[in-house]
């Protein structure tokens, strides 16, 4: 036998399905909180078509890919990233979970432990597993507010400290959550974390970029980013800066190539994603300005009131909300599908026609949203959309 | 201090050289044997805009992203992928080096190693070292050919087995490797690994999407290759094929969330790598079976031929020469570097000039090249250029 023997047959009939794709829905407005400060600026799109060859920047690579000065690379990795996120050092990864395992896979060994907020992503608590480690969780306030306090990490460490008989090799706070936006008190969790003396990890896969986070202002040691989420770049992409006294760790060298880093398997990001986030950079840091950031908080408490005045919305979380993702509890919306043609189905209908996008079809009760780089009118129209649908059915 | 506090000011002036930046050759003739099979098709250039923001696919995803179902993933993945790479399963990567991690990061703990061919790439070993094992490599047979024999594998077992006092726990081929194009005999070495009752597992980051390459014919366990490398596909994107003997341990799933697997950290290639694999598929395919490979293999030995014509060149590894990623020799552009205007510097300049890139700026003596996916008329004019720059500074 040979190695090419039973080597799939090439039949294009067969392959009619693949090739180039439609996208349902480019042209809509988008709410779902994964994409809306993830799209790709005018710039990113042109440096996606310019750099998409897998390899793009390797041409220019003498072998150290984030010491790349032609695009600025290493001017981007090592002076700017450091800045933009408060940190000593930073690098380009894989995504933001890709950067928590660097971290803990560093970090951590079989039997050791990491205390995170009980509202963290399963990604970081699947980045744990991956390293050997085990994952403990703090608790949080009951519904509708679903907060993490100061002293709910004073407990998780201390009973973890009982379980283990050890110390947590790191803290993590997800900030803010994926669910609720909730935005913990930082600072006061990061002068407890501190006390035990032990690494303080930052997840921000939905504020860096989106908001104003200087991880050493914040008291924090290690922070993550997603490029894909909230930097308006080509995924899979993310960013992890690091302050020294964990660097030469996290960053160390190879013992078969000295100048490759082990947690980066040498090489991370290399064409598009890379050449995105450097495009949309400037766009990122102006709409990140504290200024702007603020505009965008009002927009979504706008938002929320119109909706809470129609006496059928709610929300869940922090209240004031501080941030642009929001749970929504809609009565109205579920209501109407126990009685609506196609049931359950009828709301993604509904926001389909009026091109809105973004809630998962088959939900109606709770469902998560964002308005993050919206227009005030795209808004706007997202709420009479809203209202509309609950008149139509008769419910307000 | 508040955690906006020494965020950085934004200042276009000092931005300017981020946003759209310009690729220089993007229209020459490349060489470069990371480029040639990674360039994407015209419908991948269309998936590349289509599909360009980070998460686009995920408003289709129910929570599994190998399972949405429109756009194809999941008969991409689950049926096509792994008819393709000859395994009973298969799963998207964030490149080939991620993939080989994830496999050994499963395999082996510390204190385990992991035996590999000679010219096996620093991305694997670091993929070894990543997860904290050692690695030992095979001989092979002196310059020019560079050639890993069956034999060797042996001995670098026997030798592995003598050291550590075990078997290791995975052997791995590079297949081909990527300094000489070298494809050693696959067919024999999967005897003699699968005599030692361990898992053999093929790099094909240079042979998936190049050649046909079927990964149970070949004798193999496990199969690695590279989308951005060798499947026209915007990265960083890879595959990962394996046999139904070690799926479930490579493809465990999470205790934190059941339908997440651990060394995929839940959620892989979510928007413009997969979808221009899938979009460059169809063409993949075609170029991949056996008499368009033949065509490839014709090509690159006739550009050797017309080469080593001129008695000013030659070629590292095997003889005759079974792949299109040839390490050249070349005595007559290092002649030319002692005596030109700009030294070692004259061939890159000589070679843009005539629309030419690829080779590393400073390489005269010795460098890779590739003809992959290039014309025949490209061919002629790369060699016609080479002799050109020949004859214009008197050594032919």
């Amino acid at each position: 036998m040979d190695i090419s023997d039973n080597f799939m047959k090439y039949d294009p009939n067969k392959l009619q399905k693949f090739g180039f794709i439609k996208r349902d829905g480019l042209d809509s407005i988008n709410i779902n909180p994964l994409q809306t400060a993830g799209r790709l600026t005018e710039d990113a799109k042109k440096a996606l078509t310019e750099w998409g060859d897998g390899y793009s920047v390797c041409d220019y690579c003498d072998g150290i890919l984030d010491l790349i000065k032609k695009p600025p690379i290493e001017d981007f990795v090592h002076n700017v990233l450091p800045e933009f996120l408060g940190t000593d050092q930073a690098r380009v990864t894989n995504g933001a979970r890709e950067a928590k395992f660097a971290v803990y896979n560093t970090l951590s060994k079989k039997g050791d432990y990491v205390i995170m907020d009980g509202l963290a992503h399963y990604s970081s608590k699947v980045a744990v597993e991956r390293a050997g480690a085990d994952v403990r969780t703090t608790e949080k306030t009951s519904s509708p507010e679903y907060e993490i306090l100061p002293e709910h990490y004073i407990d998780a460490i201390d009973s973890g400290i009982k379980e283990f008989g050890k110390k947590p090799v790191a803290v993590q706070l997800t900030y803010p959550d994926g669910n609720y936006g909730n935005l913990a008190d930082v600072k006061k969790i990061s002068k407890i974390v501190k006390e035990y003396d032990v690494p303080f990890v930052l997840n921000c896969a939905y504020s860096v970029g989106r908001m104003p986070i200087n991880c050493k202002s914040a008291g924090a040691d290690i922070i993550v980013g997603s490029g894909h989420k909230s930097m308006a770049s080509c995924g899979p992409v993310g960013v992890l800066g690091v302050n020294d006294e964990y660097a030469d760790k996290i960053f160390r060298k190879s013992s078969h190539n000295k100048v490759k880093e082990i947690e980066l398997l040498g090489c991370t990001s290399r064409g598009a994603p890379i050449m995105t986030m450097i495009a949309s950079f400037p766009e990122v840091l102006r709409r990140t300005q504290p200024e702007n950031w603020d505009l965008e908080v009002k927009k979504a408490q706008k938002f929320i009131k119109r909706l809470t005045d129609t006496g059928k919305f709610d929300i869940y979380g922090q209240k004031p909300h501080k941030h642009d993702l929001m749970f929504m509890k809609s009565e109205g919306f579920a209501n109407i599908s126990e009685r609506a043609k196609g049931g359950r189905y009828f709301l993604y209908k509904e926001l389909k026609e009026r091109n809105i996008y973004g809630i998962k079809t088959g939900l109606t009760r709770n469902f998560k949203i964002s308005t993050y780089g919206l227009t005030n009118e795209e808004v706007d129209y997202v709420a009479e959309s809203f209202e509309d649908i609950l008149k139509k059915y008769d419910e307000i």
